[in-house]
C-alpha cells in the first residue's frame, strides 16, 4: 500500500480526467443535437449534425427524419447493409473532406443490436465514430512488483506514424476487436505483435473486467468499452515491438503513471484502463480520492442502455417527469 | 486461470442474479409509483406508496405534493432535521406496523446531497430503506491461493439472530458505514469484530473499488454502494467471530463460491461484491460469460445520477424524446 497517500495532490485532476474521457456522456449527449441511428429497428448509434449533412446526400441509403436517421430498411441482410454503407463511405473517403475517413483502416468492426448482440453489419473501423457506434477493444496492463519501487507499470508510446493519437503515451498494449476475432484471442494477438509477449508468458493474461466511457472529439463519437487484462511480467522482461506501431516502452512507478496519465501527452481514451487498474490495486482509494465513487462510476457508464430509441419502457415518476434510466 | 471454463453451466444464472439484486433499478424505478424525497432542495431518496401512507399522517414534518415528498424546509439544520424525523420514526416504531423498523439498530447513517456530499441529517440504519436513501457499506473478500485447490474464498454464514438476512451465507466480512466512521476505519473495525483479523494481517487490506446496485424487497428500497477491500489470508488462518454476529465461516473454491452465490441461501445484496471479485480475478470472464459486459454494468449502476429531481438538465434529442442520462 506504498504511495497510497502521495497522489493526494492530484485528486481533483483525476476527476477532471474522468470527466474529460466522458465529455460526451456528461455534456454532448444531453444537448439534443445528435439523431439516433437505427438499423433493422434498433438504435445502434448517434449522428452529429456535421456528419448528417454528408449522409443526407444519399437518401436511397439513409432515411433522415426529424427524429432519427435510419438505414434503408429494404436492406435486409448483413451483406447488403455492409456493402451499401461501404459504398457511401468509399465515396466520402475519396472526397477527402471527413477527417475520420483519412484514417481508413481496411479493418472492419461489427455493428450489433444493443442487448442480444445480433450482428447487423460491419463497417471500417475508421467510420465507427461517425455513426457513434459502440466500439470494443482489449487493453492489457503489463505490471510488476519492483523490489524497491513497489508496483510498476509498463506504458507504451504510440508510433508517430499511427493514424490516431500519434506519439501519445498509452497503456502497455491495446487493440480493437475486429470482425472474426475473439476477445482473449485479440489480447494474445496484440501482446505478441506490440510487445513480443508469447508462449507461457502470454498464458499469464488474467481477465479483470471492462471499462466503459463515452468520449467525443472533432473526429467523432466514442462510446467505448475496453476488455481489461492484467499481465504480471518478470523483472527482467523488456517489451520489444514487432509491428512498427510502438515508438518505445517505459517502466513507471504507480505514482509516475498517475502523473503521466494527467498530462496532455497521454491518450485520453486509454486513461480509463489505467485508472481502473490503479483503483483495483489500491493506489487510488477512498482515503486519497474524495470522489472515489464518482470516478468509478465514470469508468462504468451505462452504455448498455444508452441507445434505446424508440423507447419501449418510459421511465417516469407518474407525472410525466422522467426519473432516470 | 484454473476453473475458467467450468462455470460455463451457470452463465445465464449469473445474469439472473445480477438482475435480481438490481430488481428496482431494472423495473420498479420505471413504474412511476414512488415519489422523490427532497431535503434542503435536493433529492435524496424515493418513497413507495406503502410508506407514504404513514408519512402523510405527519404533515408538519413531510410536505406531500402530487410530485414529491419534501421534508419541511423550515427545518434548517442537521440537528433539527435529524430530531424531527427521529420523532416520527419512534412513533411509527412503537406502533409496530412497519417491518423495517422492527430491526431498529440504534446506529445512524448519514444522509447527504447527491454530488458534493453535504451532510443533511442522520437517520437510524433500519429506516434508510423506507426513504430509498443511498446506503454505503464496506465489504471484504478474504481469499487465499490453496496449493491444490487454487483460488479459495472465505464466506461467512450470518448469525440466525441477525435482524436482516439471518442464517444466510455472506461475504467474508462486511459492515455499514455509520456516522463518524471512515471507510478504511470501518473495514479495519469489521474484520477485527467479525473475523478476529488484527495487527499486521489487517494492514494487508487492499482497497479494490466499489460496486453499486439498486435492490428492492418487501422491507424497502436499497440503492447500495459497497466499498470493496481484498485481503489475502495465510493458509493456516482460521477466522473466529468476536461479536456474535456470525454463525460460522467456510473456505470455498472459486467454483463453489459461484454455486453458493446462486442459491437462495446466499444474501442477495452481497452477491455483487462476490461477483466483482470473481470478475477481477478472472474466474468469470469474457470467454465463459457471454453477458460479461452486461453483468459488469449491473455491478456499477449509475446511482450517482439517479436522484436528480428537480431535473436541471433535460436529456433530449431535440424533439422532446429523452435519450438517457
Amino acid at each position: 500500500m506504498k504511495d497510497m497517500n502521495s497522489i493526494n495532490s492530484n485528486i481533483s485532476e483525476i476527476v477532471k480526467l474522468a470527466r474529460k474521457f466522458n465529455c460526451f456522456y456528461l455534456s454532448g449527449l444531453h444537448q439534443g443535437t445528435c439523431k439516433p441511428f437505427l438499423v433493422g429497428g434498433h438504435q445502434v448509434g448517434l449522428i452529429r449534425p456535421d456528419v448528417l449533412k454528408y449522409l443526407q446526400r444519399f437518401p436511397e441509403i439513409f432515411c433522415v427524419t426529424g427524429k432519427y436517421v435510419e438505414l434503408n430498411p429494404a436492406f435486409r441482410d448483413y451483406q447488403e447493409r455492409t456493402s451499401r454503407i461501404a459504398e457511401v463511405l468509399q465515396t466520402l473517403r475519396k472526397e477527402g473532406e471527413i477527417c475520420a475517413l483519412k484514417g481508413w483502416r481496411d479493418e472492419c468492426f461489427e455493428v450489433s443490436t444493443p442487448f442480444y448482440h445480433e450482428s447487423l453489419l460491419e463497417m471500417d473501423r475508421s467510420a465507427i465514430c461517425l455513426f457513434g457506434i459502440r466500439n470494443y477493444g482489449v487493453s492489457i496492463n503489463g505490471y510488476l512488483f519492483h523490489p524497491t519501487k513497489g508496483l510498476c507499470i509498463w506504458l507504451q508510446q504510440r508510433s508517430f506514424t499511427k493514424q490516431t493519437w500519434p506519439g501519445k503515451w498509452d497503456c502497455f498494449v491495446s487493440g480493437g476487436l475486429a470482425v472474426g476475432y475473439g476477445i482473449l484471442e485479440t489480447a494474445i494477438k496484440e501482446v505478441a505483435e506490440e510487445a513480443s509477449v508469447v508462449g507461457d508468458l502470454a498464458k499469464k493474461l488474467v481477465p479483470a473486467g471492462c471499462v466503459s466511457f463515452y468520449f467525443e472529439s472533432e473526429r467523432g463519437l466514442f462510446p467505448n468499452t475496453e476488455y481489461v487484462y492484467d499481465l504480471e511480467l518478470p523483472l527482467e522482461f523488456k517489451p520489444e515491438n514487432a509491428d512498427g506501431e510502438v515508438e518505445t516502452f517505459e517502466l513507471l512507478t504507480a505514482e509516475e503513471c498517475v502523473q503521466r496519465a494527467l498530462t496532455p501527452q497521454f491518450k485520453t481514451t486509454s486513461a480509463p484502463v489505467l485508472l481502473d487498474f490503479l483503483i483495483r490495486r489500491g493506489y487510488i482509494n477512498p482515503e486519497n480520492e474524495p470522489n472515489y465513487r464518482h470516478v468509478i462510476e465514470l469508468l462504468h457508464v451505462p452504455l448498455q442502455t444508452i441507445y434505446k430509441w424508440p423507447q419501449t419502457e418510459m421511465a417516469t415518476n407518474g407525472d410525466g417527469e422522467q426519473l432516470q434510466c
